[in-house]
């Protein structure tokens, strides 16, 4: 039957794949030292899930700045394991769900995830799917409690394995919440700090010529999240029609968008 | 299947262009430097959603003081735009509406325009939207938890491109909400603060002789809102039977208007 | 279609100016100059949203201690203006409402008046209409947010003339919840404080000799609200059988209504 | 019609005065001065209603320290004011009742008094209709809001007059919701202080000797309210087979009240 | 009509009975001269409500620490009393109700009380009742003012009589929330502080020798409740297979259960 | 009828017995001292409820650090208590219920143990049964009102018996929640403090040679949990491809679990 599993879930698994694709359409650049340990680590959990038989459950959290990579990463990781079962649990699948709605449709992928014999469950911005705002603070209790039981439910029956990978950018929050206590391991997510970090990647994802990148790259004295370095690469590029993105230009996005 | 799209939603955009331009019935004066800056600030981010290929999800905040003439730019914009598909999520369309009633009403909207090659969603007084008031503080957290989700959510479709515009004039209310950080960027507009501004806004947009309109401009100490500005010049008028107005007549208005 | 939306509303306007009155019933005595400067700077604005076409929306918020008068001007003045749509929003026509069934009928009255080429509406005592209450503080945000919206709403069609009068006895309380800022001009009520005004109203309005009213104001050294004023004179008069009110019966029911 | 309104009233007076009477089954007896100044002025408010024509609207507030005979004298005052329309509004007729319900019960007896030329409204401790506890607080906001608005609406129709008349241990929680505020005047009753209140009470409703009654009302150091003084007498009495109530006894029973 | 209230009490009450009696089915020892001392003014009480015409309502807290014996002494006051009514309100026979449906059982045993000429109502751990918990704090104000009005009403038909006991380990959250207040009287039970009274018990109801019994007294330092002391009294047995109870073995158990 | 009772429950064992051994899959080492003292606690009070006829209602909350092996403790004690109503009440067979369901679900499994002569009733992680939440804090009250009646009732049915077994990890929380003091016992896991203890767990459960076991036991400095030491040695084998665990990978793992 493990056979059959894998035929209920196989065209599923097809059309999720490509959605987790998009979440990484700009590019995957293996920047650095830190980016590989982290990677290094992540791949690892996966070859546990897949090979240990005492490990019918394993949960990571990815937690890092916001726009330092970390839906892309764990999509990724997604992506590659390979396992039969993937779904991804998003906020923007659930707009306008009651509360209640939201619990059972993350049961629900917790208890299809229970059939499949390798599933990976992937939990995208966990403040959001728990409806977070620090004002008052508010969010959703009774998500929250779904959440804490799931993470820590072994899957019922014997010899099916789950991995669970969850994003947040608060993981102070997510302590609070009693819900860093709840995942296996924590790993983290980076700014770009070095020079030759963001070089690299507005070398290789948005194909700058080495001298404009390396010219960009010791101008920024702050350490910026990959995502935004890759807007603001797209704005400067808008704002060059000459095609040789300038310095000064660069920089100018940069304050646009806050940075 | 772009024309398709396109042909759906022509009909609804010249409506919708209408009721745009009633929101600067009262003119739209360029009435200097700092204000031609924003405009251009603007137009660029229209631009690069309508040509960059690597951008399918821009979103602008406008923020600044009550009265300084937000409304009127976004809706300037949103006019000049040209796009296909252009609409307006406003508080005063959803009256007696029920959270989660509006959190299906934006949700369509956002639905809507992912059909549409080109899109524009201009989101007004975004503290209206989520029903804020300071006093607790309340404010809707579905409508916002909505908002913080569709403001990151790329278009699901290749090659659909969309600009999201919001204004508010409680920028802090808004990073404390978290909603600053979900906009790609932030511009802001200001008060009058030279003669000269003033005394053009006057003379376009209220019909005052040059000589009327110096005369009060220098008469104003602080900074006023260009729509203060344009009511209290009403105000004025009314009381000047004569036609020419004095300057006296406009600072008892603008006292009475508690300026 | 002026003629017939005219047409529509010609009967309940006339019950309405019944109804208006009876808020007066007491009598309107112009006691004096400040009083003359309110009604002059009411009738103005009037007059402004008569007969300005760019001024389709007005809004004044009338302020003023308990018992001062407030309902009393607001209602002369919506009798006074003549024009063809006149509605009151009142807390007494709303007992036992949900918060959403006010706001559908506040709503309604406000799409009513769109239709009239000239409307007046009268909130009387808007903390009694959004159910406000000191301990807590308490509120219904939902009607809050629906006045809001409603008083910086431009009528959608052309020529379309709007003037909104509020009544309130707690301006701080308003202008925390963002409602002061939401009209545009802000007029006061006073109490009465000078012997003359005292006695001018005693006079007229419950009908004792300059003698008897003369006596009497000497004696009041605090400030008192016209309301009260007329209430006490009443009392007074059931505790006066022979028909003239004694200074020392007078006072005596003055103490017993807490003053 | 006055007469018919009369008619549809009259039966269902003759059922309340009954109820109201049993308020005061344990006697009403006039101890003292001060218990006759009260009275005096809660009949001349009664007169006052009765004949001026100015007055279609009193309302008075009683409040006393519990178990100071606040509900004995509002019903005293109730049955002898020979209103034809006389209505308890108390919270032991709506136990169990949704705060809605509560509201249009409110509403029905203010409606249907106003059908009646003369009216009498007796609100009994206000604070449990309002469902008040000191821990939060909390309270019923809608009720609260109804009372407000019903407390200060006049009746409708021209003729029609009533008398409310409200009870409260708490004044200064009222104070503080608006409520003392939102009534005409404010009466008090008080504890028993002197010897000779105490032994006029306990001789003429607890049927004592004139000795028993003086040797016990000197042994007595603290204000006490009227029902609590009732209330030990018959515990006395209980522990007294003889008859006669030793003065031991009764401060034992005292004792046992909590006093 | 008395004879057939009785007749239809009658079959419940035989019922009632034997629940009653399970709650002391440890036994009810009278373990020294504090007790007698409860119980004399208990039966008192019950006595004046059975005997005086002027009491048609009398209310009783117990109020004493955790284990003290209250259930057990109102039940067995129940019991004793004759009553041709008696009825228990009780947490446990409303798991799961919502907060009306809890007042509704209420109100109706109160309404079924008032129907018999003699009723005695036991309301057993009030705390529980009204859901209170301490965090927050939390309780159910539609239970709470459901009781404050029902222990305030006198039985309307004439001749009925009413007792209510309450009882409650929480004196001070009671006064909080004006429960103590609504009582007509408040009692007490301790702990057992003296050896005597703990050997009285332990030989009595734990069936311990005079020997046994008396060394366990002694090494018992501090004041214990009596619920606490049978329960270790068992555990205690179940210890000692050879059938006496050593010392220790009692102390091993009382530090088991947390003393 | 204890035949049927029996044989009612029969079936429904032998599966919930399966489910009970999964919670201790990962083995069960008796890893010395503290631990026995513990295991002999828990048996004693078993065999308390089984043969004591005093005993009817016996509760015990085992509290302890998270990791620390309450919920297997709790699961082998229920599996070897051979009684013949055995239940867990897990917040994961709940997910998504309202707060009203969750009351309803363990009602109907403490009503249906009072059918059973003897019954063990095990609720584990008690804090996530209530839907607790340190943020607040939140949590259900109807579920811990529920928790803190049927804790306390004894069942009605003469000679059937109920033991009740609790876990938690926050006895500070359980204390100020009232629900420590509604079980009569309470009982402590701990945290491996001791290389001993380490080792042998290592041995035994993790199936590590000796002198692996022991040089990791003796690199471990803090107190460890149970669980935790078992699943980081499970992340180390993997780590370790040739067989024998290397003490640095053991700490690396540990590393990355946060310890
Ligand atoms: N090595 C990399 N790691 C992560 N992202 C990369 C990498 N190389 C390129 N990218 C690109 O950088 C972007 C990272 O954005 P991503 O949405 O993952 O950030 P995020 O941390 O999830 O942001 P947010 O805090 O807004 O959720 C993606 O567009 C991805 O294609
Ligand atoms: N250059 C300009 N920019 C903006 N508004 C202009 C300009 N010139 C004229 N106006 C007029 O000024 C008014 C600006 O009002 P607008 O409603 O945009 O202000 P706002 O900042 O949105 O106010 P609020 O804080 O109340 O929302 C409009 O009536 C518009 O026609
Ligand atoms: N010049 C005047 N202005 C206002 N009221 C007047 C005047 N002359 C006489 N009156 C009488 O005084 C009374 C004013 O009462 P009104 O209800 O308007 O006071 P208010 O300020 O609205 O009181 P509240 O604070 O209770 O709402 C009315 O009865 C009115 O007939
Ligand atoms: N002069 C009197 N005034 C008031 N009550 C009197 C008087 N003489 C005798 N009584 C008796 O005293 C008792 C007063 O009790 P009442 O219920 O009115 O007190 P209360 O202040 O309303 O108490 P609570 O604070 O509990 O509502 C009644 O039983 C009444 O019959
Ligand atoms: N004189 C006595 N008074 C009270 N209880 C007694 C007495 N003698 C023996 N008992 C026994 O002591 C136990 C008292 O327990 P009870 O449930 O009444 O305590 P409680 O104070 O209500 O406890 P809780 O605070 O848990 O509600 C009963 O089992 C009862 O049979
Ligand atoms: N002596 C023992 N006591 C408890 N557990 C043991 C023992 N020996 C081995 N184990 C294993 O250790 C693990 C203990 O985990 P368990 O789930 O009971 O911990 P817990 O304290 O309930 O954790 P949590 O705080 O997450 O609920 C189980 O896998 C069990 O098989
Ligand atoms: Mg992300
Ligand atoms: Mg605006
Ligand atoms: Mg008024
Ligand atoms: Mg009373
Ligand atoms: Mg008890
Ligand atoms: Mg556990």
């Amino acid at each position: 039957d493990f056979q059959r599993a894998l035929d209920d879930v196989a065209p599923k698994f097809g059309a999720k794949n490509q959605e987790l694709k998009a979440l990484y359409r700009n590019g995957f650049v293996p920047y650095g030292e830190s980016f590989d340990l982290l990677m290094g680590n992540m791949e690892r959990l996966v070859e546990q899930v897949r090979t240990s038989e005492k490990t019918p459950l394993m949960s990571v959290l990815l937690q890092g700045p916001v726009s330092s990579g970390k839906t892309a990463v764990a999509a990724k990781v997604a992506v590659e394991s390979g396992f039969p079962f993937v779904r991804i649990i998003s906020a923007d699948d659930m707009i306008g769900y009651s509360e209640m709605s939201k619990c059972q449709e993350i049961h629900r992928v917790f208890l299809d995830s229970y059939k499949s014999p390798l599933s990976l469950i992937f939990i995208d911005d966990i403040e959001r799917i728990i409806d977070y705002v620090a004002i008052g603070p508010r969010f959703s209790n009774v998500v929250l409690q779904t959440l804490l039981v799931l993470l820590k439910k072994v899957p019922p029956d014997q010899g099916r394995r789950l991995l669970v990978i969850g994003t947040t950018s608060c993981p102070h929050l997510l302590q609070d919440l009693g819900l860093v206590q709840a995942f296996g391991v924590t790993l983290s997510t980076s700014l770009l700090e070095e020079p030759l970090q963001i070089s690299e990647v507005l070398r290789v994802a948005a194909h700058m010529t080495e001298h404009e990148a390396e010219g960009i790259a010791r101008s920024i004295s702050n350490p910026i999240g990959i995502k935004t370095l890759l807007m603001v690469a797209e704005m400067a590029k808008q704002g060059s029609p000459s095609g040789a993105v300038d310095v000064s230009v660069f920089l100018e996005c940069l304050h646009t968008v806050g940075y």
